[in-house]
């Protein structure tokens, strides 16, 4: 059985699909800590003025893509969640598939709510 | 100040490159749960056995690196850290040299001792 956390943070990770696909910046913002840290390969961690930033630059991509949760575990007031991701991204005259896993931290807020605190993106090109 | 759970970890993670460094699997393999899941770009998530398989084949590389701790938090009985590891891998004709950043989850077992978890491994081959 799910517990009332355990479906809020599974809320969480489908708005954050609903959203990005929306191109709805506000609402992905909106469920990240202030202090969110992003990790990817090959360059440095960033934090959610670049990740806005990153956003707004060029043309806003058609994105398509489902997140599939494989482990989630409340521990108090975080949790860690490993997730299996599809996205498709489509810019003009460049289409990028990628999928692969992601391990993801959330943290509940003095407000109650669950958001994205830390991530770990270990998505790669399909094929490449 | 450090808290004593803090100075458990950082000690693992310090014992887990002295091991690394010396070829000692058994030492590494005791400092991991064994439901540990490993995380790297461009394949399936994989536990003990493989990882344990994976060290035992082919000729031994020598190995020298440095873990840098730039984030850990204790979260009762888990723990997560994110770290910027540098490593030197050295098979005959094969020298690889890796950079980057981990997220990592520890877990205190029920003898009081923390081990490795969960690991996101986003190194990438240097000037690659």
């Amino acid at each position: 059985m799910a517990t009332e956390d355990e479906r809020a943070i599974r809320a969480v990770i489908d708005r954050w699909m609903t959203a990005t696909k929306a191109g709805d910046l506000a609402t992905v913002l909106d469920l990240m800590t202030d202090d969110v840290v992003f990790m990817v390969p090959g360059r440095e961690p960033f934090g959610k003025q670049e990740f806005a930033a990153m956003s707004r630059s060029g043309p806003a991509p058609r994105i398509d893509g489902s997140a599939e949760i494989r482990e989630l575990q409340v521990l108090g007031e975080w949790a860690f969640a490993r997730s299996f991701l599809e996205v498709a991204m489509q810019t003009p005259g460049n289409p990028v598939e990628r999928s692969g896993y992601t391990l993801t931290i959330y943290r509940k807020g003095t407000d109650g709510r669950w958001r994205l605190a830390r991530d770990a993106n270990l998505l790669t090109a399909k094929g490449g």
